[in-house]
């Protein structure tokens, strides 16, 4: 019979244990966060009706949509965000479910995107959103959700960044520029690449701004150093805006409330520069980078909004959201040498030296998990050996071994898989000595 | 503006938190169990190759598929099951991954079916398999795996039944009805529904079986009573055929390792009844049944295959694997009572009584989480009432309140949301007290 190749698309990905491990643990860890603020989890269909998809998409997003009739007929798409179904999503339910509405969710987009950027065809999202309020409270929460997330992940190291968008659309205003914003948040959005100068340069040429209003935009946005002096410094160049005002006190409200939850000083950072092109945003907004790798960009990046739902409903919802960038978050830890690559999500291999005793195995490994350790039982009494090889390639961190001696004499040998060492313990009434034996070598690990 | 009506396609669900947060935590303790037995996640794309998904399709499967050209032209469609993306991982990377394999796979899949039939459009999938092996020990663990499942569900009166194919092809081998078989396993899943006199009639009419083998084959189906008298009895009527032999002999060694592994007798029954329509299965089959909601049908249901992958490769991939009934189990579930219906996943909200007191709440927020309990903060300092009506609808157990008094006396007052009772617990210095009234509070519920 002619085989099928065994193949994926192109853009899409198999994750194989060894990814998909870490990938489960850094989820989890991200919905425990977000859970332990009240956060709660929602899911959406992944297929909607593609005038649901389409109605805010820019041309970019249009272009990438998966999108094909059903077998009834109808257009349909596939989601390329959570942003768009929460919109939906909070518009039909908005009054079944009552404000404010913080909700977290974990789902799979897909867009068709061009491969050779190094992007995926298909990838997961991690957002969480609090609807239906204005309050300081979201602000501040939303940097300390992201404190938390990164902290729990493993970082000490690491800085959010802040800005409010109220500060520069206040100097747009005093400057007569607001028409402009849009070409203005384009332009600001290079600082970091092209420089102050180009920049300028370039609200001239696109923004139509004159030589004067470019420096101030410039001044406004290149302002660098420790908070309360950028601060002091925002007053001067755009206190006279009196929303550009607003937005420098909620600024400083946040930074002080952030710091008495916790936040340590130096984590939080003003940065006029930070934009986030898209004109959704419209109070503070944030990015997220690691010390160590600070080119990979924002592993979590978001902001205030005003209005969610505008194609969906009437209702005015106002909300405040992040998400958490999770392949490159990935990508970096794996960088940073913060994920273990194993292919097994449990340290302990059973192996079975003499099948005959395959109740005695399946004995002691159910005491095993009784106790809280992950224990595989190796299937087949086939050669030591070749045992120890497969919990060699999988990464397990302890063989336990007995035989026709151990059973009589009531023992399990522990072996350490990284050392080498092989200890005795008691196993046959109570598995206690054996799971204190490999406790001791695990805690030696991590 | 002309708004977009927020609507879900026909067959799709949304998920609200007080349904999300329950599937949420059973998947997660399937994650778990999962894994203390060593399998591993794995994930695949959403869309593959049509030629991959249709290569084994029955017509209905190929008629329900979501298919499509993509932005290449490619002809691709939207999984229907997590079994054919196995195969096709399986035959993609045994040899890099080294066998056995144990994976489990917990994921959406779609299928245009008739929602008229209450089915819907997309749902999750949550299986488990052992691939590469033959050994007794993938067969015992699948049981285990069940059985330790529905205990951490908190299920524990329920019946895993099995049989093995091996069983019945041994009789109609010696009957001379093999070529008949996909005839015989249609009638005898109606057995429960026609009745053994039905069941007997049609074996005549549509696999050609005379009366007397149709008697036979009914009779072994019907079998009931205790394990040692089943054994006993299928080996009277067909342990004259080596492949029955071996299949009530794997059955009994099964039975006997499971209860060595400490699961209850009763809690296993050999039910030569069960047939589990595909003629994939070539070994022992499995089906989970709920004592106190038989109706709803098996709520977990697998087998052992000879051969997974023969459409990709020529690499015989034996294995056994068990597949979770996600809705079913989750209606189940709340059909007993056994669903908290809340839409917080934490269970204690802080009220804001003075919008003043924000960096104060921010930090005894802080302080529960950090002692392991979910606090939300409510945003806004809104009128008590309106918070604590938010913390009963939500379904909060302890509320929070602290104003200028409290702060002034170092205290926060503790309310039971459940009785009213409200208690003064210090939380000026340290949030002891507070986590000890809380603590106490939850435990008094859970």
């Amino acid at each position: 019979m002619t085989k099928i190749e065994p193949r994926t698309l192109k853009g899409f990905r198999d994750y194989l244990p060894e990814t998909m491990i870490p990938r489960e643990r850094l989820i989890e860890t991200a919905r425990r966060v977000y859970r332990s603020y009240g956060f709660a989890p929602i899911d959406t269909p992944a297929l909607e009706y593609l005038d649901v998809l389409t109605g805010k998409g820019s041309d970019e997003t249009d272009k990438q949509l998966y999108r094909f009739q059903d077998h009834g007929d109808r257009w349909v798409g596939l989601r390329f965000d959570l942003t768009v179904p929460l919109a939906r999503f909070a518009a039909q339910y908005a009054n079944t479910l009552g404000l404010p509405f913080k909700r977290y969710h974990v789902a799979t987009v897909w867009r068709g995107e061009n491969t050779q950027r190094g992007r995926y065809r298909e990838f997961v999202q991690c957002d969480f959103d609090t609807i239906g309020t204005l309050a300081l409270t979201a602000d501040v929460e939303t940097a300390l959700v992201i404190n938390d997330l990164f902290q729990a992940l493993g970082f000490s190291d690491f800085k959010i960044r802040l800005n409010n968008r109220q500060v520069l659309s206040g100097l747009l205003d005093v400057l007569g520029l607001v028409e402009r914003t849009v070409p203005v948040l384009r332009s600001l959005d290079k600082l970091g690449k092209i420089g102050p100068a180009k920049v300028a340069e370039e609200l001239e040429t696109f923004a139509g701004a004159s030589a004067t209003q470019a420096k101030q935009v410039v001044a406004l946005a290149d302002l660098q150093g420790a908070n309360d002096k950028i601060l002091t410094e925002l007053e001067a160049i755009c206190g006279s805006s009196e929303l550009a005002q607003t937005g420098i006190t909620r600024l400083r409200d946040l930074l002080v409330a952030a710091r008495a939850a916790g936040v340590p000083e130096e984590r939080l950072q003003l940065d006029p520069s930070i934009a986030r092109g898209l004109d959704y945003y419209t109070g503070v907004i944030f990015e997220t980078f690691l010390d160590r790798l600070p080119t990979i960009g924002s592993v979590c990046s978001g902001g205030r909004y005003d209005n969610l739902a505008a194609l969906f409903t009437n209702q005015q919802l106002p909300g405040i959201g992040a998400s958490l960038g999770l392949d490159r978050l990935l990508a970096a830890m794996e960088e940073l040498g913060m994920v273990d690559k194993v292919a097994t999500p449990c340290p302990v291999l059973l192996t079975q030296f003499d099948a005959k005793f395959l109740p005695q195995y399946l004995k002691l490994a159910a005491e095993l998990r009784a106790a809280g350790i992950g224990v595989e039982l190796y299937p087949d009494a086939k050669k030591l050996g070749q045992q120890l090889k497969y919990a060699d390639k999988r990464g397990f961190r302890v063989a336990l071994v007995a035989g026709e001696d151990e059973f009589a004499a009531g023992t399990v040998q522990v072996k350490n898989l990284a050392s080498g060492e092989t200890v005795q313990a008691k196993g046959a009434k109570g598995a206690s000595e054996v799971v204190a034996a490999i406790g001791g070598i695990l805690k030696g690990i991590s």
